[in-house]
């Protein structure tokens, strides 16, 4: 039995969507954004980020790459990623980590700089830039699909596709103008949609259709 | 057989120290800045950053925690890391995730703004705030060493120990003065320093003593 701490549409959504398909049982703490700040929070996560996930053991994970690390790991016989240390497993985390590392972070400066910007035309600047590096990045999943599609990982659906699903929701200016640019990550996010296990979840976070981000 | 694509104290480094750590087979590519830019290594990681690992199955890894992982995956005898999908292997991942998604993108807007500043005074800003943030990471790093050290899982010597190395070796303004600051930190370095085997991989990088990056 797992614990996930969870907030509408925000990083907990692709470990919600993989703990539903791994059919795992679990429990959620829905939190408001006031409740993710609090002292009290930073005692399970220490960087007061969601999402995290407690474990039986009373352990708490959190950073969204690492749990879907460790939930693919745990649950091998789903066959959520590639089998464990095969070099297709190797190039799973690579792509996992083109995600987390470089376009999940990038994509967070493009929501008004993130503390980095002193005034309106820095702010215009560095959303601008960081706009311009989460499309290269896009352009990279972009093109594998488009090589080796319909997923990321190919012919196998993996936790890839829910944590590029996740990211695609989170498109600007909207997620419908992002679709249009990026037609193979549109196709795959259409796919995810369409997934039974994941109806009651994509409901809950309110991502059942196109733009429900921020509506 | 591995081949690793390797420049001087990069992000290369901690895959250097964690294949000399497993005693895996492996040649080196050494690159220049300029090498790592071009079409053709492009070809070989679309991110075109360093590190890159090639496997003997003709597939090139990127990101340097991806490629992290699936080492101690592909390794899991040589014990870098805890069980994989055990709770603890859940928590290596947390810690890994916090470095490499969290710390190591703060760390590169510490220096020069990474392209995200237009004027000189915003660089001075996002390169302050950047090291305000990534002080904020290493205090929770430093806490979980004070409370149950020496390395960062506990008594168990691990892969995260060689990417927190790293990441000290870039320690602003000096590596000097960041360990003063973090002693914790400092007492892993120090001991990362002394391991036998890593001793070759040190000095081809310039980091055998402090201070090394960069001079």
């Amino acid at each position: 039995m797992y614990t996930l701490y969870n907030v509408k549409a925000w990083g907990s959504l692709v470990v919600d969507c993989l703990l539903a398909e791994l059919d795992a049982r679990y429990t959620i703490v829905w939190m408001t954004a006031e409740q993710v700040k609090t002292p009290e929070f930073r005692k399970l996560n220490p960087l007061g980020l969601i999402p995290a996930l407690g474990l039986a053991d009373g352990r708490t994970l959190y950073e969204s790459a690492a749990i879907v690390s460790y939930l693919v790991a745990a649950h091998p016989e789903k066959r959520m990623s590639p089998p464990l240390g095969s070099g297709a497993y190797g190039e799973f985390m690579s792509v996992l980590h083109l995600m987390s590392t470089e376009l999940y972070p990038t994509i967070s400066l493009c929501f008004s700089g993130s503390g980095y910007a002193e005034t309106p035309e820095h702010e215009a600047f560095l959303t601008a830039r960081a706009r311009e590096r989460s499309d290269g990045y896009w352009r990279i999943l972009e093109q594998r699909m488009s090589a080796a599609g319909p997923w990321l990982m190919g012919q196998d659906f993996s936790a890839l596709d829910l944590y590029a699903f996740m990211l695609s929701v989170w498109g600007r200016p909207s997620e419908q103008e992002f679709n249009h640019r990026f037609p193979a990550v549109a196709k795959l996010a259409s796919q995810v949609r369409a997934r039974p296990r994941l109806q009651p979840v994509l409901q809950a976070h309110g991502v059942m259709s196109l733009g429900g981000y921020g509506s």
